[in-house]
């Protein structure tokens, strides 16, 4: 295993240092693995979390117009209730707070715990579950469908909405909405290796690829050989269209790659996925290509839509300044 | 080979018509191969290149305080003169055009060229070649060091002095104190491959690494077994300081990814660094963390360093808007 770092046990901790040093308006709880804004804003509170491995989410996201922080948990597994208390105990500013939570068990039941717990202390805590990932209906890690790149978007909307001096169930209205209207599919060309196991969790074939795997490595929906740029895009975008009815209206595009891919293929592959929404008269507002969530050095893409409205564009245009997205 | 591709020949015009339709403030100029800003401004034009597959370099840098234009070649293979013509006399807006050159013989010889058949047509063109990787004196592709990751501090630096009316003289002036305050070192875990070769260019072991290899794969200083990201830091920062005095000076810091290495990682390495500079009384001013200057799917790493003072400073945090990099 070739990885650049001291310690597996130590990558969580020693990567979030790491974030505070270069951003400096970014603070680090130490051990409890939560980086949130240095100043608290008086309005509603939004944080995020799960797994490390997907970087930068959830922790790049942390700043004015997305997250107020993060919570981490060691790489591919959840952070634990206490970790969640401190990110929700720290940023409530007094007008509750929002949980934008990756549908998966573990982190169901650990945000869930933490929101029971913080209720007990009076803080009014809400939540919304993101299962954008259309490749399976249920899957190893999860009861329904798997959160992915798409939370990268309901991060961007609740976070807008917050800082527009909102209301905890208006906030919470936004996300639902963005969630309602987000769907995502993904592709994988080579497992990825964690850190504390030193080698690959499966292997696939040197012209083999996965589609629909999971951002952890969970199973899709088929092993195929290599596809070119525009049969994977055809692949890919046929998946999501099936399931949600795009046509007529406005979207943001998100390319994402899961870690190793180069940034040139991910354009290679925009660019045909906006010719197939050109030819079916879906409308593109608003483009972003790069990795959002990753899945460790993964080689791999997804592909999100999201429908927009008068508010979702607004919302999405709002700015934002974090080290993961950075608008206006 | 796994790449999201169709043709290994239309790699870069397809991924330039992408960045084009992800970015509308952007426009393609097919087959020369030129990204540029849509609106020309009256000011001195910023313009790079290079070879392809280093994304987001250098195409991902035009825009708002950065570059008027970026010419690309394919793939490892520097760009032809009338390339560089057309992004000369598309850009030039009357008051000049300053080329930001790497130092590889092949881009020194064309955008020289181009160089001469402007200034036939009395366009003003100055160059400054940018020469920051400490590893090698003379190397594969370049007499005397080649240049890396550093380009990017050089393209910041010369786009926000353009932006503030300064003369042709005074923008190749501040992209030359830059230069000269700069000093980068890199390492790679594996090589990468080129969509036309189809295998990777060379071989590294399980556990092997080598230090000081370029951005096309080419030789470094040496090779060992994989180290400690506190080891690391200190053969990657030992070679820079041996190079340059940056004692008692603020500075710029850049730990770039070469394109397969997760985001993580980088900040592991980031943490490090920062340790050894507060022990070395270096300042650091402001970090950058990220795919800045890759080199396809090579796992590895650079370090940069760039010495700051006031103007130097205050050009670094103007505001900046392009896909690869956003400030302000």
């Amino acid at each position: 295993m070739k990885k650049i770092i001291n310690e597996p046990t130590k990558v969580v901790s020693e990567f979030l240092k790491g974030m505070e040093k270069a951003h400096p308006e970014l603070e680090y709880t130490e051990k409890l693995e939560v980086l949130s804004r240095r100043e608290k804003s008086d309005k509603v509170a939004v944080i995020s979390g799960g797994g490390a491995g997907h970087e930068p989410a959830h922790a790049g996201y942390v700043g004015m117009g997305m997250l107020d922080a993060a919570v981490t948990g060691n790489v591919f597994s959840s952070p634990s209730p206490d970790r969640i208390i401190e990110a929700i105990t720290k940023m409530n500013a007094g007008k509750g707070v929002l949980m934008i939570i990756k549908n998966y068990s573990g982190d169901i039941m650990n945000f869930g715990l933490a929101k029971d717990l913080a209720e007990l202390e009076d803080i009014q805590v809400e939540s919304v579950v993101v299962r954008d990932d259309v490749a399976v209906k249920d899957s190893t890690y999860s009861t329904g469908r798997r959160g992915i790149a798409g939370t990268v978007f309901v991060h961007k909307i609740a976070g807008a909405k917050a800082e527009t001096g909102a209301s905890l169930q208006e906030v919470k209205a936004a996300a639902e909405k963005a969630i309602e209207n987000i769907r995502s599919m993904g592709m994988a060309m080579t497992p990825c290796t964690l850190p504390a196991v030193g080698k690959p969790g499966f292997l696939l074939g040197e012209d083999e690829v996965e589609i629909g795997m999971g951002i952890h490595g969970e199973p899709g929906v088929m092993r195929t050989t290599m596809k070119t740029a525009q049969e994977t895009a055809e692949i890919l975008l046929d998946k999501i269209l099936q399931d949600y009815d795009y046509s007529n209206s406005e979207v943001a595009l998100m390319v994402n790659g899961l870690g190793a891919t180069p940034l040139m293929e991910l354009y290679i592959l925009e660019n045909e996925i906006q010719t197939l929404l050109e030819e079916k008269q879906i409308k593109v507002y608003k483009t972003f290509v790069g990795n959002y969530m990753t899945a460790l050095d993964m080689s791999g893409c997804s592909v999100t839509l999201m429908k927009l409205d008068e508010e979702l564009k607004k919302l999405l245009d709002a700015p934002c300044n974090t080290p993961g997205l950075k608008i206006g």
